[in-house]
C-alpha cells in the first residue's frame, strides 16, 4: 500500500518544517518511502481533505493521519513488524516529555534565531502569511527580532546542555540506536539547516556529530535535503 | 541481603537532597527497605569508605555503589525479577536526557528559589560549608540570592511547561505507572519540600497532582519525610 505525506515547502524546494522531519524520519524508519507532496503555507486547500490546516498529513491507503504524534502512534500500530519507533510503553511516555520540550523550549529558543532566514526562504504569497501570523504570535516584527538574534544564543546554547550531556555519553537520545525521540529533536535542527545559514552547532560539538550521523541515516535521506548547509 | 543507604540530613532530621530522594524512590520500587543512615554535609568521613564524597551511597552486601545514576543501574542488574526502574534500553536512554535535564535545569532553577530556606535547613556547621561551596558556585552571597527569588520565578515556571504538558495526557513521565525518570523529577521536588515553605508548585496544576501521587505511593513513603508541607 503507498504512502503520501503532505509536507511544508518554502521556495526553490527548502523544506524545512521540523514536525515533517519528525514524521520523515519514522516513515524512513519504518522502512516507508511516501510519495513526498510540497503544500506552501497558504496551499490550505490542499489538504482541507484531512479536515484540518496543518502538515504534516499521512494518507496510507485509506487512512488520513494528522499531527506527528499521531501519526508515529498510527504507524506503530500499522506497522508493529518494522523496527519500532519507541520500544516499549515507559520509552514512548519519556518521548512524549521530550517531544514537549522540543515543541515548547527548543524550537521557541531556535526560531529567534532563524525567523529572519524562514521569511527570506518563502515564497512572496506564503511571506505575507508568515508575517502575519509569527508577528501576531510573537508581538514583534520580523525584521525587530532577527535584530535581537545575537541576544537569543545565550538561551538557545543553554537550552542545550541536557541534549549535549546525554549525547556525550551515549550515541543517541534513544541509546545505541536512534528512534522517534531522536528524530523529534534532529527535526528542530534540520528545519534550521534547510532554512538558514546560521550556524547553529560548532563542528566540536557532540551535538553537531549526532546530527551528521542522523543526516547521514538511510542512506543519507535527510543530508541530501535541500538547505544552506549549516 | 539487607541494604544500607547514606543519605543528606540536615538539622531536625530534614532529610532534602533531590539525588538521595531518587534514590530512596528506586529502592522502594524494587522492594528494597534499606536502613537510612543521616549524613551531614560536614561529616563526609563517614562515607570515606565509599572512595568519594558524595551521598547517596548505597552498601549492598558486599557491594558499594556511589552517585544516584550508577546506583539505579546496579539495582536494575542486581534486582533484575523485581519491577522494572526503566523498561526498556530505549527508556533507560531517554531516562538519561531526563536525569540531565533535571540536573543542569530544572534543580538549577528551584536552588535559586529556596537556597535560603536550605541554608535556614542546616546546622551551623553545615551552614558554614554550604556558604562557601554555594556562595564560589553562584559568585553571590546566600543572602543576595535570596533576596532576588523573585526575579527567579518566571524561568522555574517556563521550564516546567513540557513536564506539565506531559502530565496533562498521561499520569506519569513513565506513562500509567511511575517509574525511575518520574522519580528523578520527582526528587527536585521533594528536595523543595523538604527544605523549604515555598510553595513551588499550585494545587490545580497538574504536577502538583502527580507530586501527590508519588508522595502517596509506598504507604505514603516519601510523604511521611520531615517537610515544611508546601
Amino acid at each position: 500500500m503507498a504512502q503520501t505525506l503532505y509536507e511544508l515547502v518554502g521556495r526553490d524546494d527548502h523544506r524545512f518544517s521540523p514536525f515533517c522531519w519528525r514524521t520523515l524520519m519514522a516513515l524512513r524508519h519504518k522502512g516507508l518511502r511516501p510519495e513526498r507532496v510540497p503544500v506552501r503555507f497558504t496551499e490550505k486547500p490542499k489538504i482541507a481533505f484531512s479536515g484540518q490546516e496543518l502538515v504534516p498529513v499521512l494518507v496510507d491507503g485509506a487512512t488520513t493521519v494528522s499531527d506527528s504524534w499521531t501519526i508515529v502512534q498510527y504507524l506503530e500500530t500499522a506497522y508493529p513488524n518494522a523496527p519500532a519507533l519507541f520500544g516499549g510503553a515507559a520509552a514512548q511516555a519519556e518521548a512524549r516529555f521530550i517531544n514537549h520540550w522540543a515543541d515548547g523550549q527548543l524550537q521557541p529558543a531556535m526560531v529567534r534565531l532563524i525567523i529572519g532566514d524562514i521569511y527570506a526562504c518563502l515564497e512572496p504569497a506564503d511571506q505575507a502569511y508568515y508575517r502575519k501570523t509569527r508577528e501576531a504570535r510573537f508581538g514583534m516584527t520580523i525584521e525587530a527580532l532577527a535584530g535581537a538574534r545575537e541576544l537569543e544564543l545565550e538561551p538557545y546554547r543553554r537550552l542545550l546542555a541536557p541534549l549535549r550531556a546525554t549525547l556525550k555519553e551515549q550515541p543517541y537520545l534513544c541509546g545505541e540506536a536512534p528512534a522517534y525521540a531522536d528524530y523529534i529533536v534532529f527535526g528542530a535542527f534540520q528545519w534550521a539547516r534547510c532554512s538558514s545559514p546560521y550556524p547553529m552547532l560548532e563542528a566540536s560539538d557532540p551535538i553537531f556529530a549526532w546530527r551528521q550521523r542522523l543526516l547521514e541515516r538511510f542512506d543519507g535521506f535527510a543530508g541530501a535535503a535541500k538547505s544552506f548547509g549549516a
